[in-house]
């Protein structure tokens, strides 16, 4: 089973997919283009993984961690499917990551990798833009590279447990303008849905509702104002974005970065 | 005008204070040892700072940050006013930090400083504790620090930014079993409250009811199983804690330590 979240004739309903359209939770059928597609599951508590797959973490010159290593993301950076990302105007690269996000179904707590796959309700695709400037040397990154507004598109479906066979051995890729950019599978992760689920737990209490995104794979590349990103994971979804600039709001980035002089 | 939230009689209530008893939203008069203290502003976005006080950097050993070390903090660590937190059974170091809470009153995007307190609703208190065990050797701190269950007591009062004339020259103070052990001022921060709003706006949009920690002064000791600690800041609250164990709760700790090797 997999379900979406859809705004829809002045209301937000559930949508399951019927023969290309969306059937709404009240019966109807609608057209895809005439929905906005939301968040599927509601952001509340959401861990983001660094470094999780090796070969990414040798691409932006780090080892890879001993332990997970792990962020908080807040609401303002969720958009749904088909939803637009605001490129800041004043930045030099921008990475898109595909990610694996895995919904918490129950409050877990001391929970054994053995048994962890009890406490995950379903999976859906995450997009965790990264804005590169402001990675400083160490690994945790801060909330300018990773909590802007927009910069996590997650969706279009949630899709339960019970359909997803081997969530470890699941393709993800990504595509700018239709070319394939990235390309790899969840059994490359350094530390496993079921590793994540006990660290997590054996300090604090996940609560359902809860989203685990697990990282990206090597392959992340620069993307600019109008690209369309997909990124796809086999049996999840096919999550598609579009980068807008920042002007479209009218909003002009004044922060300084880190790394480099800022240019006048 | 300072309010409080509390569970009393099967439901939760907004509360003043009334000659020393709490006046519910609908006008019943109850004894403060008759509800249940909860946060005074759900939690949603919390930001909290770290080593925003360069006396309190100094005293772990790192220097001040030139720019604003931020993160952010989950639901599951928040507690109201004369709550329980759990001590972590198999950890040594359990710090209080004292901090002033500030809570966004609307949506803040590229907000300059000179008209950041236009930003703000109000204040509270907040006891930010730290699981030092797992300090690392760099000053953005894990999940294993900071995100604990129960382990940032919040409140009591949301106090109205209108009755506050100077949130920048507050004395803090904490106390552990009645001892002063902890007194510093709002005035030694590092990166003050505008220019918080200011960094954090510049590149993110600030919401409605979140809300941000803006760091400790020196004096963070150890706290034990018992103990009571009261966090304190002048003319916003004076925030109630207890310290219990995390056996009353059937549970034990069995994560390692990232410093040092765990005993057998």
């Amino acid at each position: 089973m997999k379900r979406a979240k859809v705004a829809y004739a002045g209301a937000i309903h559930e949508a399951v997919e019927k023969d290309g359209r969306l059937q709404l939770n009240d019966g109807r059928i609608v057209e895809e283009q005439n929905v906005v597609w939301l968040p599927p599951v509601e952001p509340r508590t959401v861990f983001a993984l660094g470094l999780n797959y090796a070969d990414h973490a040798a691409e932006l010159s780090f080892k890879a961690p001993e332990e997970p290593l792990v962020f908080l993301k807040g609401p303002n950076t969720f958009i749904g499917h088909r939803g637009q990302t605001r490129r800041p105007a004043d930045v030099d690269y921008m990475h898109y990551e595909c990610e694996l996000a895995v919904v918490i179904g129950r409050p877990a707590r001391n929970v054994k990798r053995e048994e962890a796959y009890e406490y995950v309700s379903g999976y859906t695709v995450a997009n965790d833009y990264a804005i590169r400037d402001y990675l400083e040397n160490y690994y945790r990154p801060n909330l300018r590279v990773k909590n802007r507004d927009t910069c996590t598109p997650i969706g279009p479906w949630f899709v339960d447990k019970a359909a997803v066979q081997d969530p470890m051995n699941l393709t993800l890729r990504t595509y700018v303008n239709g070319e394939l950019t990235q390309e790899g599978n969840t059994k490359d992760m350094v530390f496993d849905i079921p590793y994540l689920i006990e660290y997590l737990s054996s300090f604090m209490t996940l609560n359902e509702g809860d989203i685990i995104l697990t990282g990206t794979p090597k392959g992340s590349v620069d993307t600019k104002v109008g690209d369309e990103v997909i990124t796809e994971i086999e049996g999840i979804g096919r999550l598609v974005n579009t980068i807008v600039g920042d002007e479209t709001f009218g909003i002009k980035e004044t922060s300084k970065k880190v790394t480099s002089q800022q240019t006048t």
